[in-house]
């Protein structure tokens, strides 16, 4: 299914990645696009939204991250588990992973990387701080552009708890919080 | 409800952290324990396990793993949460958070900073890069030793989705999956 796309207010953001949810990161390198499934992801800052992200060196993505610096982070749902697992699954080498998945790039609006469609959230970043990405491989991004399909009210996002055993979002609970 | 706790091989923490649940972080600066709510930490490695975590420099907490470079994250399942988010709603003067929530500190076999009895995991921490701490409060911790309730199967862990809205962890999924 392809999500409607709104604009999402940056202060926003965290809300989104918070909860700890498996996403798909999108780069394009000299022309060609690709997408990672990625737990190892963190907020760091409210607004500008910044992310902390772990990718592997071993992945095609981290020498687009680290030269191109820009990335899109896209948000799936349960629905999208099986393309999410099978796209964590395979190399980078040779395959279109997009058309292989049944996942449809969509031009973004500040970001060379592709937003993908059948995600309820996307959120368009460029690289800030690359100072732990030799130890680490640990990018600090900033999102600049955020996308939602307001008719998603409590996405049942997939949260990988190791060795292919994912958790699946439950119930929404509300609890007196000051917390933002 | 207070937790058996079996040793973890550390191999198997990031199990435990990469679905993204709230945890409570615990500290011990000049022999007082203290104990915050936090939701922004990431698996950096799987072993030994490093974790990165923003704390804020207006937290007491942040100074005191600036100075003992110890802590402890702990975490809670849903029966918790109104004590994890009275922590998270709470400054760090005067009040034993302790005491005040009904949280039972538990000496660590390594740290100084105190276990949680009602979490079902425990995992005790040392802090090992602080090279993102003035800019973005952002603590890298090597995980030394880790403790869980081997009876608890599928944790009804808690996620923040902002404002107080929290996603309790829902049914497992398994996919045929290559991923650690």
């Amino acid at each position: 299914m392809k999500h409607a796309r709104r604009a999402l207010p940056l202060s926003k953001v965290y809300g989104l990645l918070e909860p700890g949810p498996v996403v798909l990161l999108t780069t394009a390198h000299k022309g060609r696009p690709n997408v990672m499934t990625m737990s190892w992801h963190t907020m760091m800052e409210f607004e500008p939204p910044l992310v902390g992200c772990v990718v592997s060196d071993r992945n095609r993505t981290f020498h687009a991250l680290k030269s191109a610096r820009e990335c899109v982070i896209a948000i799936p749902t349960a629905e999208l588990a099986p393309a999410v697992v099978r796209c964590g699954n395979t190399s980078d080498a040779g395959i279109d992973k997009f058309e292989a998945f049944g996942l449809t790039p969509a031009a973004a609006r500040k970001v060379s990387a592709p937003l993908i469609e059948e995600c309820y959230a996307n959120l368009e970043c460029r690289v800030v701080d690359q100072r732990l990405v030799t130890r680490y491989c640990f990018f600090v991004v900033e999102v600049i552009k955020a996308w939602i399909d307001p008719a998603v009210k409590d996405p049942r996002t997939i949260h990988h708890r190791g060795k292919g055993r994912f958790m699946v979002a439950g119930k929404t609970i509300r609890l007196p919080s000051k917390m933002k």
